[in-house]
């Protein structure tokens, strides 16, 4: 498991935005929590200011198989490109079932999505991705406001 | 105006967390896009996966003094307590806007507001913050992501 640091991010969210820059999305929705930290720079990046969020939950429907729940629906007015935002698409259940959602709801619009991490295995390749990987990532977000982390 | 990097960043809402984990809210709302990072970095250190955001907008309503709109209302089921986060209070306007609101929206519910600075010309004073402040913050997601940032 690795350390996904500040300054790492910093470098890869600006990758990404080179690649993002030419689409003209006109809106971004991420995914809680995870999308979060990505969605604020990307939104600033592209100066995108119409930023919204999904949230989701995995229940057991049969208890055969996990379900994905969506929560807190999308408001997209007039909008023809809109960028949805993971940090990594691991097994991409979540970003299968969001995706799904957004273009059964919004069929007028033109959704595209991207990710920070992509995983060979997941079942969803996103649009836009910087990094392949095996293992788990230690993103910053999780690590450094846990309850034991020291203040300098 | 200084700009805030994302070590003081950490420090910040490692202090605001301290504040934060006595109360059990079981739910954040934040205000896209300034509270974001915040949000997600908050929702990890309570441990917190329902988080959802509003989006505002200003519009001149009568061509003498700006309003706030909000979209993408939130869904609050059969909670009890529920955290406000933004970057700043600034005007206050906006906070202000969007506290009244979550408590004329789900008068069962208790709302706390926390942001991570505080301008005592603000209308609106957060129960929980960090720094009062005068001058104009230049946050690391407003500096880091601009077109014309190096990539290292």
């Amino acid at each position: 498991m690795k350390y996904y640091n500040y300054e790492t991010f910093k470098n890869d969210t600006n990758k990404l935005l080179l690649l993002l820059r030419e689409h003209d999305f006109e809106a971004i929705v991420t995914v809680a929590r995870g999308g979060f930290t990505l969605a604020h720079a990307v939104s600033q990046g592209l100066n995108i200011r119409d930023v919204q969020s999904i949230r989701t939950e995995l229940y057991d429907k049969d208890k055969k198989r996990e379900k994905i729940k969506l929560f807190q629906k999308c408001d997209f007015r007039n909008l023809k490109r809109v960028l949805l935002l993971d940090d990594i698409s691991d097994s991409g259940e979540t970003l299968s079932a969001v995706m799904g959602y957004l273009k059964e709801e919004f069929k007028e619009i033109e959704f595209k999505s991207a990710t920070l991490f992509y995983k060979k295995t997941s079942m969803y390749e996103p649009d836009f991705w910087i990094n392949e990987v095996d293992d788990w990532i230690d993103f910053f977000w999780e690590r450094d406001f846990l309850e034991d982390k020291t203040i300098s």
